[in-house]
């Protein structure tokens, strides 16, 4: 089958093989799958992938209780039998393997394996387009699964790409006043055609008064600059990774009482209810569609600094 | 009259004068006072603080309402009209002064200056030695306030020092099964007696299992190590402040959505509450007692390795 690999380098391959099945797995065809920023990274080295790349997705399911039905999925694949995973802490199983991220082939491919219990249905009238952003607008959700919101909070996102994007109408659909930091006038456009208030990086004063504070810049420079942005006894939400070492003076976290929170995968179900009932709009985000075979263009595009999600349609 | 003061380095003075009394202020005459960690650290050049040393005392009010009686005092004198003291959060006043330690001469003198709002009487059972405690034991009970514990929390306490060992209390109080870890025998051993389970620097494993990890160490490889203890989606409470600045990798904050809380000053009512009724054991964190007039004396043994608690007897 056609497959998205990453070994030493990017490439396409028309020789992919499925591994055997395992006990509880069922095989889904892909029908669209979105690049990610975790793609790029591991395309730097990160996590020390080798394999078929992709964990945002749609398809169809070939076996299971879902043959035949529009399918998205779970990203982590946990053992289901460690503490972590008896207490309601899958995502965080040592013996996980991570959908396209951590020992387990992805989704830029004709199909994939998957656990079927890490399937969600996908309903009628989503579309296959709005249906790749569950995974990632349930990153988003995560943040109000562990932060309780009362609406009215002063929220600042950093950074106007996808996740900030997607987290900005996340928190505000549950009330809150929020407003996006950026730097790429497109991205910026796009939040304000959506309603949200933004914000140029260079135009940002200092104040320390945001409740809470979202990094989403993927860069080592984001937390200082939250640290500048949270009030006291406020939250720094850490939603993106980022492989480097950071220098930081701790102090202040004690003396203002500053809550930092990391946050990774989110709930599915709230994603899809979400996109169901119209409160997100992901197609604005929408900036090209590729054909697995050009992975490599497809992956140069979604580096571009006006560049939102980038898909791939591998069956239509 | 007589004060420890720092301005380029530690003395004792008996030429000391009170400033002019500020609306809402009282005048309390110190009966007892102990030497903080914070204390050591401002002797260092820590905050930039030049006056009267001591934030942990007992004294007898010399005017207001609580004249003639004996009283403890929080040690924040906000503004109580900024945006942050109308919403309760006082302690972190922009334009605060702080007892001993930011603009505020401290408790290291025969008398002190303190607003009276800030005053909390002492229960008659209650010894001064143990009243001295009142400050530093609020400072533990600020950490059931910002967490929600249900008791059963698996907890481990980096540090065998002061904090260390009161945080240990407040938490066993609560019900969380706690271990601290420390590097001093007489320290640990103190620990022991009272009950709590402690396990040398030396001897511990590397095993992510802690449900809450509190760092009382004041060194930056307390955080490094609690990276090291914490469960994925456990928390970190830095209840001391380390001056330097840290190098961290923060990725393990994202992928295993640790939360890091910093954590100050607490309830003095809840502190007095729990001396009251003698659920936390203080006097064997006694060290020794000085004469104002050794300070040097008292400092040089504050910072022994051996070393608790080391009082200052200011009258009696």
């Amino acid at each position: 089958m056609r497959a998205v690999v990453f070994e030493d380098q990017l490439r396409f391959t028309d020789g992919a093989e499925l591994r055997p099945v395992r006990d509880g797995e069922v095989i889904v065809d892909v029908l669209k799958a979105g690049i990610c920023e975790t793609d790029l990274q591991l395309c730097q080295g990160y996590m020390g992938f080798r394999g078929t790349l992709g964990h945002e997705f749609v398809g169809i399911a070939r076996s299971g209780r879902f043959t035949g039905r529009r399918v998205v999925g779970e990203i982590n694949c946990p053992c289901r039998t460690c503490e972590l995973c008896r207490n309601g802490l899958g995502n965080h199983c040592p013996e996980r393997t991570v959908v396209g991220i951590v020992a387990h082939d992805g989704a830029f491919a004709d199909s994939l394996l998957i656990p079927e219990a890490n399937l969600h249905e996908v309903p009628a009238h989503v579309s296959d387009e709005e249906a790749v952003f569950v995974e990632p607008l349930a990153a988003a959700c995560r943040i109000p699964e562990q932060i309780a919101l009362n609406g009215g909070e002063r929220v600042t996102i950093l950074g106007d790409g996808r996740l900030g994007n997607l987290c900005a109408q996340v928190l505000g659909s549950h009330g809150c006043d929020v407003r996006v930091v950026g730097k790429h006038d497109f991205k910026l456009s796009v939040l304000g055609a959506l309603g949200i208030a933004t914000i140029r990086l260079e135009q940002l004063l200092p104040e320390r008064s945001a409740d809470l504070v979202v990094d989403c810049t993927g860069s080592p420079s984001g937390l200082g600059l939250a640290l500048q942005l949270v009030r006291p006894c406020g939250t720094i939400v850490l939603k993106t990774t980022v492989a480097a070492v950071q220098t930081l003076h701790m102090a202040p976290f004690v003396i203002d009482e500053i809550r930092l929170l990391g946050s990774r995968c989110g709930p599915f179900d709230k994603a899809l209810n979400l996109l169901s009932r119209g409160a997100i709009s992901v197609t604005p985000l929408l900036s090209a569609t590729y054909p697995l075979e050009m992975a490599e263009a497809a992956f140069a595009h979604a580096v571009r600094k006006d560049a939102l999600k980038v898909l791939f349609a591998v069956r239509s």
